[in-house]
């Protein structure tokens, strides 16, 4: 990917991976970071990492207990039987002493908690299997390849000696992408990508850097910030997941608004498939050169190769960085500034709408605060409710974050509070706007925390035209209810939703689904057959199949209601065509999989 | 596509196709628009629908006498020869008869000059060669389909008989992608796309319209300024081409810095391939479902199936629109500030810079002016040149369009006059900003009419990084020097540049070449000798094969220059898959071709 002048470029040091940056292997995140619970009841996240660390929530579990009418008793647990019991790695003797020709010892590992967290993502049904159930099939071997000879060698020896290969980046993905299909007779190998996790180079004058796959989010955050510039890409996962996962899942960032999703970022992308590497000569800033073969790696999620370096656009660090925040009296009220705000063309970087239940949460996670900010606290919420007439059970927040130069901010600033005023909205503070922000980080710990405590969550997102985006959420919360209802579910339901994107013709709605389990049998089953009926509902709405999250195999069994059958016909002939032998074998039936309905 | 909410869309008329609105068959444009030389040597465009109509030119002659070392003499005219002889046309009853079965009998037309005229596009080979020599191979048989059953059906009868299909949006391509395969056995039928030209709906609230692929991008503006709305993509050619056009060469608008290019525009594609329709459900904002094998039409140049319609985005008229221009000392003193514009983010609409050369050419296009404006003009020129010592032979322009609302405008045009200043930058009104952006119309028809004037013209683009697009413009007009001067040919060539397009890491930019061919053998080939050359040049120092035309059967050479070994192989592999009998034969190898170097 040369430039030309490489004489500009700027070569950063590799990250320096720091010591307590040990991530957990039997849940999301970091070893040192998670929710537990005192005798008194009240909530700790513990490790320091968080604004929410260290902190007493004294509200949250009375709040959960009213809100699902079922009172959660600290003491009553149900505990982890994590690890579990992991299928005998598959044997090939001939591919694995290939292997050893061009990968060091190191490079080569079958650790069952290794093979066993190599083999899963992040949603709910993974997470309830490594900690009460079982998988059926895993890895039966790590490799922890060093550059793109290795990968293109590997894909050669897979080929030969009829392995099946499955690449890994931050293992965070939340469509059992990572799930290795249970009728796979060959020898699987997850390809681990954290050793190609450099920035390769930078160039400053065309503002684009030449990036390894395996780099994680919050390196290739520190290693540009240091050099001035910003990717903008922020998605959810940013502290666990990679450039190659973003590519293969076709990710969304949070102020895409700003810098736009993965795929207005990456200029050009390398992958290694069974015929060798794809590359190209050059990085132009756009160009018509027939059908552009790197495209396809966008949402090909490790079926159709394995993406080595990306190059991407930079921008350099905004001069103001600024979160606010906004209440309205209801969520249709704020949805309404959400549409005047999209449509008059410059919203800011980030725009999140949360409705009630969502809103409440955030405030049953406050800090049992003291002094005058407790008196403070009060004063806000009797001046909201009181004076200005908000019902605490309607009201919705909206947290803002504004990137930019400081005359572009101001006019933005400008704009938006015009518009919510218009819309009824109230300013709520750019201290309520930071904490909407980061909670988002500190909230991915609380779904394995409940799972202990009895409580099934999951998120799950969809895309939609703003004229359907109410009417499906209502109709997804509505359906949910009815679903847990003729389960004769213990207490109500958690559904909840958020605006999360905004675009000229919809925006990306994101669902937090919890429901209280003791007592039940098959609790992730019964969990997974409610999504489902939630997803039916979305498409039924006129919703996406997702967003962001990707296809998987949670999702493949819906793209027969999405796509037309020429199309998913397409699919399988491509596939076929690419890669005959499925070395890339984890969905197992074509790019984005198309097994029938179950 | 449904969009479930249907009650609030609007179905308007199709469009009316004015009686005047008839096209040449022998060149570029509308029949009644065309330069013609008056016995005093001065020039006229006819026709009333460009700003230059009507307006004699006194110094374009002279001055292009000057500026190619050979004096023109208007008498001096090699007459075209048009219609050249065509081919038979190739038999296929059975094919034929079934086309009958569900084709009108006006739908199928044999007439030859109709089928010379879907047998090429608009590169200088193809004119000359209708007009001076032969075309080895056209289509047999042009079919004019109306409605989404009639090409499943065609496609259908192609792949039963072994038929070749070959779409035609407005045949205005520059990369001989509609050139027929020589050796093509099968018979050829060409599609054109012309009775499916409708807007199908209009919806308002979410800023949508689906639109069928052969509808005309002028028409396509006039419908939708009727509803308030504007598609905002507006390449040179928008008079003739095709929403379908657009899609599959992967084109860019003059306007892309608001609007966006073709692909950020387009939100969901239909397409018939030899599995069938193509088809979504709904259309999503943007989403994550898989490899997007919509995406995959974007560049497919006919190669993989047929576009019939596609839902695109919408923006409301702008609140204003209006035009500047500023003029600088030297080229890198006016890139250096098109550097600068971009990097501070919001450029207008439309910016573009010409060379001294290009300026030159302008100002010779100029009509014989009177009185008041004559003095303004000579005032003008006095003031730029002596009083502010600008070089005329070194000066050169920057025409500007600026689109949004009055504050938006404002604050750009602010923005942008104060970077200018820096940069030495002169304003040069309103006017010849105007002048400058819709000479491209007029423009367009002197390539014909130099031709008959020994004249050989093409003009050709690529994108290329900031660091390397100075060097990129010298290395190629120095290139074409020495290739003109290699082969002594007569007088010196005429060579120049703009930068048409920015982007956060570079620009496109577009060459114009022209060269004196009285006395020269196989002229045509000569230049296409020479234009290779130049292609060889762009490549070498750094450019893209293409930023916007397109790939065709002028440029598939230099595929394995840019493309690695694997990737190419890969499009072999997917063209097979996807059409095994290659019943869209249009390249003939492989998706964008991989035919090896000549």
């Amino acid at each position: 990917m040369s430039q030309g002048d490489d004489g500009r470029r700027i070569c950063p040091e590799p990250p320096r991976r720091r010591s307590g940056d040990c991530e957990r292997l039997d849940g999301w995140g970091f070893a040192d970071s998670g929710f537990r619970i005192h005798a008194n009841g009240t909530v700790e996240l513990s490790g320091d990492r968080y604004d929410l660390a260290g902190a007493e929530l004294p509200d949250l579990l009375p709040w959960v207990s009213r809100t699902i009418g079922v009172p959660l008793d600290p003491h009553e647990v149900n505990p982890s039987q994590y690890p579990p019991a992991v299928p005998e790695p598959r044997e090939n003797p001939a591919f694995l002493g290939e292997l050893r020709k061009f990968l060091p010892d190191d490079a080569l590992c079958d650790d069952p908690e290794n093979r066993l967290r190599h083999g899963h993502g992040h949603t709910q049904e993974e997470i309830y299997a490594i900690k009460h159930g079982r998988l059926a099939r895993i890895p039966d071997l790590v490799v922890y390849p060093n550059g793109v000879e290795q990968i293109e060698a590997l894909v050669a020896a897979a080929l030969r000696h009829g392995a099946c290969l499955i690449p890994y980046g931050g293992g965070t993905n939340v469509t059992q992408a990572l799930l290795c299909p249970a009728d796979e007779e060959r020898i699987i190998a997850s390809v681990n990508m954290s050793r190609m996790n450099r920035v390769l180079w930078i160039d400053p004058e065309n503002r684009m850097a030449c990036i390894e796959a395996g780099a994680v989010g919050r390196e290739i955050v520190e290693i540009l910030e240091q050099h001035g510039f910003t990717m903008g890409h922020e998605p959810d996962s940013i502290e666990f997941s990679t450039l190659g996962g973003w590519i293969a899942t076709h990710a969304s960032g949070m102020k895409k608004n700003r810098y736009g999703n993965i795929e207005d970022l990456v200029l050009d992308v390398c992958a290694v498939t069974v015929d060798g590497l794809m590359t190209r000569s050059s990085v132009s800033p756009r160009e018509s050169v027939g059908v552009d073969l790197r495209r396809w790696l966008y949402g090909s999620e490790g079926n159709l190769g394995i993406v080595t370096h990306a190059t991407v656009k930079l921008f350099p660090l905004p001069e103001v960085q600024h979160y606010e925040s906004v209440v309205f009296r209801s969520f249709e009220e704020g949805f309404a500034f959400l549409y005047e705000l999209a449509q008059q063309g410059a919203p800011p970087a980030s725009v999140r709408l949360v409705d009630n239940l969502q809103f409440q949460f955030s405030r049953a996670l406050k800090p049992s605060s003291v002094g005058l900010k407790r008196l403070m606290g009060r004063f806000e919420k009797f001046y909201v409710t009181r004076v200005k007439g908000f019902d605490p059970d309607e009201m919705v927040a909206c947290t803002l974050l504004f990137e930019g130069s400081r005359v572009e901010v101001a006019a933005q600033e400008a704009a938006l509070f015009r518009i919510a005023r218009k819309h009824g909205g109230l300013r709520a503070g750019a201290e309520n706007g930071k904490r909407g922000y980061e909670l988002t980080f500190a909230i991915a710990y609380i779904r394995d925390f409940m799972m202990d405590h009895y409580l099934l969550a999951e998120s799950f997102e969809t895309s939609v035209s703003w004229s359907q985006a109410l009417a499906l959420c209502e109709n997804v919360k509505r359906r949910i209810r009815e679903e847990h209802a003729a389960r004769s579910l213990p207490g109500v339901p958690f559904i909840s939703c958020r605006v999360t994107q905004l675009y000229d013709t919809g925006v990306c709605v994101y669902f937090y689904f919890a429901y209280y389990y003791e007592g039940i049998d098959r609790p992730s089953e019964v969990f997974t057959e409610m999504e489902r009926a939630a997803r039916d509902e979305v498409l039924s709405s006129g919703g996406s199949l997702s967003h962001h999250d990707g296809i998987g195999k949670l999702r493949e069994e819906f793209l027969p209601e999405i796509m037309s059958a020429p199309m998913l016909e397409w699919s399988r002939r491509i596939k076929n065509a690419v890669d005959p032998q499925n070395v890339f074998g984890s969905a197992n039936h074509g790019v984005g999989g198309v097994k029938p309905r179950r």
